[in-house]
């Protein structure tokens, strides 16, 4: 029996260490591992799978709205980084550089990219020239690099892999609807493929992206009450499109200055399934995006007919799109329930030959525990029903968990006990910088989304008239 | 009328001017642009889409081999590389260097890679403990960086993506079968979905990997009878597994070193595609990777009727997977033609009043220039018919060129002649290295491949006995 248990005495208990549960699933599960270099990581199949599910997801939305895919350089001249006064002064001090190369020094060091506005922006200016070339909407989904000291896997490496989408447009309106519109894209694929509710809307001055006019940001809520930054849109009006002049003729025959938008998703994303979905049997990832959606297991697999009928299940499975797995290893029932259940696949068959003679299968749910049987007639409907619901149901549980931990607060004591707590915070605010960074001080908590349509009348930190509400929480 | 040749004039003759043609195609035509850093190209997405469908048919053969995709980290410490002898030899020359990141000077200089099999040998010699983890078999898609003197647009530039697969093994004969098996899917890619044909084998020792025991290679006969390596496979046999530590637990208990291969191709492949099928008129793109597989050209297209009918033509294709462009712009129609041959758009229908009238479609090929009316009624039958044909004739056209440029040789003089007149030479050869270094010298020509299974008597260089036959070639 302590066999059985063997996985789960691995892990942390998620209720007494969080951030070691977080560590202990990542690397138990094989999702990722450690690199060689400090704060680098390797994702590891399981892992990777997860992003290319994402990708896919994503890429099948870029397409409809007229995005196309393109591989910008990784390598970007360190004065263009100086060309947008407030992108040089944010990104600077994470850049890595490359001095040498070929047995030489450079003329000029290259900065690995941290985001492409610069480069990107630079081939804009010669790829538009005439109204008819805009809008112009290209993404990629590439690696970059912000040097960082304390790092985490998936939520904040030195290396990262993301998609960044970068577009053009003739008018000021025309930009700004496009970045919201990219934002709405964001939150449905969040809440409907990765389960993940996120509060959307509008970031302050002090932590809007550096050289953007707006950044728009989704917080989703952590199972620590922590929120998670799993995404942005921004708005960067002219900004760029100045510092490396994008310019075209419009129809009118005058040359204009163009505005610009750019949108981004990253392997964070993981993180935020891991740590919106986990539990203390381990990870629990939601149908749409799991590398494995069901894994059968054989229930006395040496009685006669097991395995056969095991694999054409599988078979019917598989050729149906449902990703499955059929663990015919020698370990006992039990271990394999408890290893599966921690690589967190939502759906586990159990076959067995009494099963078998009454031409039926059980099925366990990863999110609920439920069981319950089914006919192996229509194994791949009730299959693709029940990962269905439970994609619907981890949504559900999700959004039910942080309404209970968003509360209001009226001053800063309110404040600084409800984040400790472990809730998002709404309080009032004046709107000043002096403000905004005192709550970070005395509470560690950072403004992380305006509440846009409600209301306060006092400012939470110095009293005067408040003129807007935030949302304040710790964050990773 | 001026305006209907305008693109077929920009693009230099095929014939007096290889190189230019090359450049101006890639170019104009969208594919690729060059990137302010010297050697970096940026591709656009008329390029990256032929990538994607080149990955999508490489990951479903992978897939099926066993092979899981997985991301290494971009930066790896110099001194991994020093670990194996002929490996640092080969690549240290071209290393891109990161000395600094975070505002900080880095105690120890990163590599860029070059290629991985030093992290991933790092990372595999803590992931195999036992014969049960074996095969190991990863893969990544991702950049690399070699910094190059001379560079043209996907052929030789700084920065390439590419996949780089890697597998280890228990035994030196399960991994020499693993080696030939992905050169065996490799060719079986490249001859099928980018209608290339292609030579396969060993290379000389001159011409293998650094740190392999043995690599073998596709060489493909581009349009001016230069040959292009157009992807290779590498059995490292224990060199890399000594080097990183890969041991195991063997069934019988005994701890053992494994065994390495890898393999890999790049987006050398799209300059590929481009040098074996492009003619006068500019890029002629194989139907199973082409970005657009179909265009619809309306004629009279004011006239009622036209455009709805060429929009439900679009959608039925559509709707079947056909990758189809309605070209309803106000150019000419022979304007039109002219773009869509320069973008090697494998089959055009023209669609007018009269052909809606009689219920038909005029198909043109790319590849023969040949034109013939099919029932609107099957349109998805018959295009996809027809794209079968296209990819199928390119691939013999394609080979019917190289055969009548492949000639044998059997002194220096008869070499020289040959690959001057722009074909690859079959030659004896005494197995030396100074003869394999006089042919290069004196020809410009490089061993390309042993030509398994072929007997010569006499090395071509210096006349003593034979003892192989090798492919020589001018190359990319």
């Amino acid at each position: 029996m302590a066999k059985d248990n063997q996985f789960v005495e691995q892990i942390a208990d998620i209720n007494a260490d969080f951030p070691q549960w977080y560590t202990d699933v990542v690397r138990k599960t094989k999702l990722v591992d450690y690199g060689p270099v400090k704060g680098t990581m390797i994702i590891r199949p399981y892992g990777y799978s997860i992003w290319e599910n994402i990708q896919n997801e994503l890429n099948a939305r870029f397409k409809k709205r007229g995005v196309e895919n393109a591989y910008f350089p990784l390598l970007i001249p360190m004065s263009y980084f100086t060309k947008e006064a407030e992108h040089v002064e944010g990104f600077a001090p994470e850049v890595a550089v490359v001095t040498h190369a070929g047995g030489e020094e450079l003329s000029e060091p290259l900065a690995i990219r941290p985001t492409s506005e610069t480069i990107i922006g630079t081939m804009c200016s010669k790829w538009v020239q005439s109204y008819r070339d805009l809008p112009l909407k290209v993404n990629q989904w590439c690696n970059v690099m912000r040097w960082e000291k304390t790092t985490r896997p998936f939520l904040r490496t030195s290396e990262f892999l993301w998609q960044e989408g970068h577009t053009v447009h003739a008018t000021a309106e025309e930009a700004e609807a496009e970045t919201q519109a990219m934002l709405g894209i964001y939150k449905e694929f969040v809440e409907n493929c990765l389960a993940i509710p996120v509060l959307t809307g509008r970031k302050t001055g002090k932590e809007r992206f550096a050289g953007a006019e707006a950044t728009y940001t989704m917080e989703a809520m952590m199972r620590d009450g922590k929120s998670l930054q799993a995404g942005t849109s921004h708005y960067l009006g002219q900004n760029f499109a100045k510092a490396f002049d994008i310019q075209f003729s419009d129809s009118d025959g005058a040359l204009k200055t163009a505005y610009t938008t750019s949108w981004g998703v990253s392997t964070r994303l993981i993180g935020a399934v891991i740590m919106t979905h986990g539990d203390e049997r381990g990870l629990k990832i939601p149908p749409v995006v799991a590398p494995i959606q069901c894994v059968i297991v054989p229930i006395a697999a040496r009685k006669g007919g097991v395995i056969e009928a095991c694999e054409s299940l599988k078979a019917e499975l598989e050729s149906a799109g449902v990703r499955v797995v059929l663990d015919s290893s020698d370990n006992s029932p039990g271990w394999k329930f408890n290893e599966w259940e921690m690589k967190g696949v939502p759906v586990r068959i159990e076959l067995g030959p009494r099963d078998i003679e009454a031409g039926k299968m059980l099925c366990a749910r990863r999110d609920t525990f439920e069981k319950a049987e089914y006919p192996l007639e229509n194994a791949v409907e009730s299959v693709k029903a029940l990962l269905a619901q439970v994609q619907k149901d981890m949504l559900e549980d999700a959004r039910k968990r942080r309404e209970e931990r968003i509360v209001y607060a009226d001053d800063m004591a309110g404040i600084l006990s409800a984040v400790e707590a472990g809730n998002f915070v709404k309080a009032g605010w004046c709107g000043c910088r002096a403000c905004e960074d005192k709550v970070k001080e005395e509470t560690a908590a950072t403004a992380r989304v305006f509440a846009e349509g409600e209301h306060k009348e006092k400012c939470a930190v110095c009293g005067k008239e408040a003129k807007h509400v935030i949302v304040f929480a710790r964050a990773y």
